[in-house]
């Protein structure tokens, strides 16, 4: 699993780099991710922001688009950006679809026969990526790590963070989640469901309490640290595939009061990374918090 | 020469619109730019900063990837993405090299007949988007104005900065301009002298005088404010493509101080947006004293 750099380029004073690996986690298929370190980082191992991207992305779109570099440089965070499925496994309609697939792994583990040697994104991001980046003595400290991710990637930076409290842990856990208009609740919107049809032997009723974000924090007890901001102007929000409302309210049913589930609506953005930008700076400073506790 | 428009997305407060019309500079063609008007606009006009965008980009470049939306909001400075070349003139062989022709337009007039009917990208920036932009009624004032630009672009925005205080005043003067990575010297370096070869009848010869940086800070007497960043690990910088020394010479030798201009090797940044979202900051800052003042 030894990692070949594909580029680098410096930015705000730190590195950002393109790997390529052997993803044993995608079935042995080659897997790209991007990697930002601050400067500091040649001062010793810095704590680490995972971001997820959405449908149809790559490693790329959030590196270039999200405005992410300049406040992870200040804050002296490294953050890392997976893909957002395999690539090339060959499997049979992969290529049908934009929101199945091909570009649309929503971070979990498949079942389905069909899927589950390679679409398995959710050990990818939590378990194999370190895993690479500590044997290459790259200097980030897995400790300290948060998640945030846009859309389909929302929806994997909450379950993947949940999950990791939830379950017996399969993973270190994240200190806090944070999304752009994230797939909030998966099982009741298409998107969703088509997906879980499709990556699940036992459908949307299999995913339903580990791949549900509002399942899964109607459930949680623990003390929670999640932000959440979506545009009131998103069409995808409008046709009912992002669902905050019904996170916001399972979570306060919950017990989860404003500090620790804040869910904000922001009038007139749409579903953009010009949506996203507007309010980077207030999620990597958020993650800050923590991760620098 | 009506706006349509094509697409909106709010963003930091403000609004980035991209519109589309038929452009008479560019032969009747239709053209696209993206246009960002900071939430400051609905209460009067603002001042405006042009970026030019490298080979190979479009009107999108910019937008998405150079991080001045949030900058160009704290100031209130509206901010217009022309593209880098006519689209579809159909002129034999426009779109058989990437630094050449379609997405390459060099941000001049053209002479040469196979090309002067289309390829007027120095009046469609400098007259005509400013034109149909007051005739739509959209608030940016452009008696301020500033310009800059990236690679090809930042030959752009120095030429057309220093063409309108040399030349007899066929637009409004610009006050100030900058440039990351710029084509400084681009009778002496491949790139430029090809587009010039291509679309000047005379050929490099006929391009010195008013469309090369260098040439033009040589002669220039007047109080000039510009600044430059490269990045000295550019590879198009180390194989002679950029030669922004060779400009500052020309402007010290001419008498133009540190304080009219600057010129910063960055040290092993590259020529990627990467290096232009780093000091995205610096530039819009510098332009604001200028268009604030």
């Amino acid at each position: 699993m030894s990692l070949e750099t594909l580029s680098a380029s410096k930015s705000f004073g730190g590195m950002l780099t393109k790997y390529k690996f052997k993803s044993a986690a995608l079935g042995g298929l080659d897997a790209q991710f991007n990697l930002f370190l601050p400067a500091n980082a040649s001062q010793g191992k810095v704590p680490v922001l995972f971001y997820l991207a959405g449908l149809t992305c790559t490693e790329d779109n959030g590196t270039q688009k999200g405005g992410f570099l300049r406040e992870a440089a200040d804050e002296g965070i490294a953050l890392i950006f997976p893909d957002t499925s395999p690539r090339g496994a060959g499997i049979e309609g992969e290529d049908d679809d934009w929101d199945f697939g091909t570009g649309a792994g929503f971070y979990l583990n498949a079942t389905h026969p069909k899927y589950a040697k390679h679409y398995n994104m959710a050990t990818h991001v939590t378990l194999e990526l370190p895993q690479v980046i500590e044997a290459a003595g790259i200097p980030v400290d897995f400790t300290r790590q948060s998640i945030f991710g846009h859309s389909m990637g929302g929806h994997g930076a909450l379950t993947l963070y949940l999950g990791a409290l939830t379950n017996s842990p399969k993973t270190k856990q994240f200190r806090s989640a944070s999304a752009f208009a994230p797939v909030a609740n998966p099982t009741k919107c298409p998107w969703g469901q088509k997906a879980f049809k499709g990556y699940f032997q036992g459908g949307v009723e299999e995913a339903a309490a580990n791949h549900d974000a509002t399942e899964m924090i109607s459930r949680i007890k623990d003390n929670v640290h999640i932000l959440i901001d979506y545009g009131t102007g998103d069409n995808f929000y409008k046709q009912g595939q992002l669902l905050p409302e019904n996170f916001l309210k399972a979570a306060r049913d919950a017990g989860h009061d404003e500090v620790q589930v804040r869910v904000r609506p922001q009038d007139g953005y749409d579903h953009s990374y010009y949506f996203m930008s507007t309010f980077a700076s207030d999620h990597v400073h958020f993650h800050a918090n923590f991760l620098k506790a």
